[in-house]
């Protein structure tokens, strides 16, 4: 259905690669000691299709919504929390705020369907805006029905495409996917569980704090809805998506879409947001190179994603929080990956001598 | 020698471990759910004794000498390109320009012992500092003798200390360790062979990029090292630094001191810089708390001298700069594992429902 859209995402020029390898040899610096800060300058420079990377423009896109799974009692946290959290990001004190603040990244905050009302804030923070764009009052109850119609999964990837357009349009060069919503790990469960092809107990973790016995339940609720709605790896991710998914992960799938469509750097976060890039690597893997992984996770089904995804997590801290944090923390090595890159002095400049 | 000066260095202050954990609690977002980032910051409130930590002032310490076992081929890199990076350094030219602007950290480039003039530099950026202190014209070869005299060895630790010192009373909280000296792997090489009672093959790596052939005489020259000044897990650590370190190395020693005293926080960069922590701990095992590990260096003896000073590295980029570019990257951590004990929201002041 986003078929026509998807094919008009282009690949990267690997041509740049290559030659941004040949520059790094000329920095003042041991051939490749700088590791992965090099590759991550380098693929940047395909992305951009330039050898003078630039990202210090950057956003973290949060994309909230409530979940009907949650009446399964699969997490410690009750539902009205996704609002509460939505007013806490927009009031600055959420650790996003703190995160993005100390990047300088700004922040979206995407109402795409929190159940109930979101009191009115004032907004004393002008790096944080808020959208409000819901397009249901949460997700009905997976483990009975079907998540989402199919107008609404389409019209929450429709905003995500949106969103990353209008980023781009305005300047962002790097978006980091964020997301709220109690319940949504049950949710990128049965996703990972589905798009892997593994058992739930391989893709469910404890999300906000499950103990175990609520753990053993949610590995239970994820196996059943697998079998209900006989969800399989030949799935096609959109069907995924709209029977199990919710409409945060339907909105960031389409931030993805529209990124690769407009060539900005797309930076995961979490097990949630990582499970919206893993539908679209299922539907398009050309994205896979616009993709940089943040953090591990330290939810089971994380490393499975990142398998799938092609991405090798840049760090581990053991976090677990969403919301974009993970994203946020990357940005700070992203960019001082491409700071060294067009800031270095070459051998010849510096008149450093190179090797013997 | 420098018994009384370490005995002066006090433990950190546990209780306040606690006392930060149980504020993390308060804040909005699930229990433990910033892993590391949590943990950092309840030990920075340990090691300042205050729940207000502060580490926005914060400086990388580069320390420049050069070695006389160069004499021995142990390095890709002539000698001289020691003087030539501590130019590019003041000129702005190098990684750690890049990465430490990138954080806003401050950088100090010292000149401990550099073979040869060092020609003078205008000093375009504010943020960086020259201090010239030169205790020897580089090490000697210590295949053939002792690197240092007793009294060069002590006057390289004390200009590390009187740094360290000063930085503090000019407000900095958070020191990195940066060092720059061609040759001065197969000194830390040593120091951890010695330290740690292995073998040279289970310490010697590449450095700034030696071949395979290289790579043996590398070992070779370790190895004999360690017979001809009989070193072993019981020596002095002063006795290893004087006979097989550098003046780098004993700055950086001198600085880890310096900080101790003072009570700020040490920041590793890679496996020569954690050689000097290293020693320091041998002496002084309390300091260990003062100490966040950067990275983990593709260096082979890197995860030995870790182990050593208990500390886990928050990320490995597969790096091998030195410099102090893994210390500037986890800067960045650092600084936002602060950042989010200082500025979140308490579930009470955001009106956030806490778990059921």
């Amino acid at each position: 259905m986003f078929e026509e859209v998807i094919k008009k995402i282009e690949p990267i020029e690997k041509d740049f690669i290559e030659q941004a390898a040949a520059r790094q040899l000329t920095l003042t610096k041991p051939p490749q000691s700088l590791g992965r800060l090099e590759e991550i300058a380098n693929r940047i420079c395909a992305i951009q299709r330039t050898l003078k990377p630039y990202v210090e423009s950057k956003k973290i896109i949060i994309c909230a919504g409530s979940h009907g799974i949650t009446d399964e009692g699969v997490s410690p946290f009750p539902t009205k929390v996704t609002a509460q959290m939505v007013v806490n990001f927009l009031n600055g004190g959420a650790a996003i705020n703190a995160l993005a603040n100390t990047v300088g990244a700004k922040i979206d905050v995407v109402n795409v369907g929190v159940r109930g009302e979101i009191p009115k804030v004032d907004l004393k923070n002008e790096n944080c805006r808020f959208i409000s764009n819901k397009v249901a009052d949460g997700t009905r109850n997976f483990a009975k029905e079907n998540a989402m119609s199919e107008q609404e999964m389409q019209a929450a990837v429709n905003i995500g495409i949106e969103l990353a357009k209008e980023a781009s349009k305005n300047g962002v060069k790097m978006i980091g996917l964020g997301e709220m919503g109690i319940g949504n790990t049950t949710s990128a469960s049965v996703i990972t569980s589905a798009l892997k092809g593994i058992a739930a107990k391989y893709t469910v973790g404890r999300g906000t704090g499950a103990n175990d016995e609520m753990l053993a339940h949610k590995i239970d609720v994820v196996e059943k809805a697998l079998k209900f709605h006989e969800l399989k790896t030949e799935s096609d991710p959109f069907e995924i998506l709209q029977k199990v998914g919710g409409l945060e992960i339907a909105c960031l799938v389409g931030v993805c879409i529209g990124a690769g469509l407009e060539k900005v750097v797309i930076v995961t976060d979490g097990f949630i947001a990582t499970s919206a890039v893993g539908l679209v690597v299922k539907i398009c893997p050309l994205i896979k190179d616009y993709v940089f992984a943040s953090h591990l996770s330290v939810e089971v089904g994380h490393g499975k994603l990142l398998e799938l995804i092609g991405q090798k997590a840049l760090f581990d801290l053991e976090m677990r929080l969403g919301e974009g944090t993970g994203a946020a923390l990357a940005f700070g090595i992203i960019q001082s990956a491409v700071k060294v890159f067009n800031e270095m002095a070459t051998f010849e400049q510096a008149s450093v001598s190179n090797q013997r």
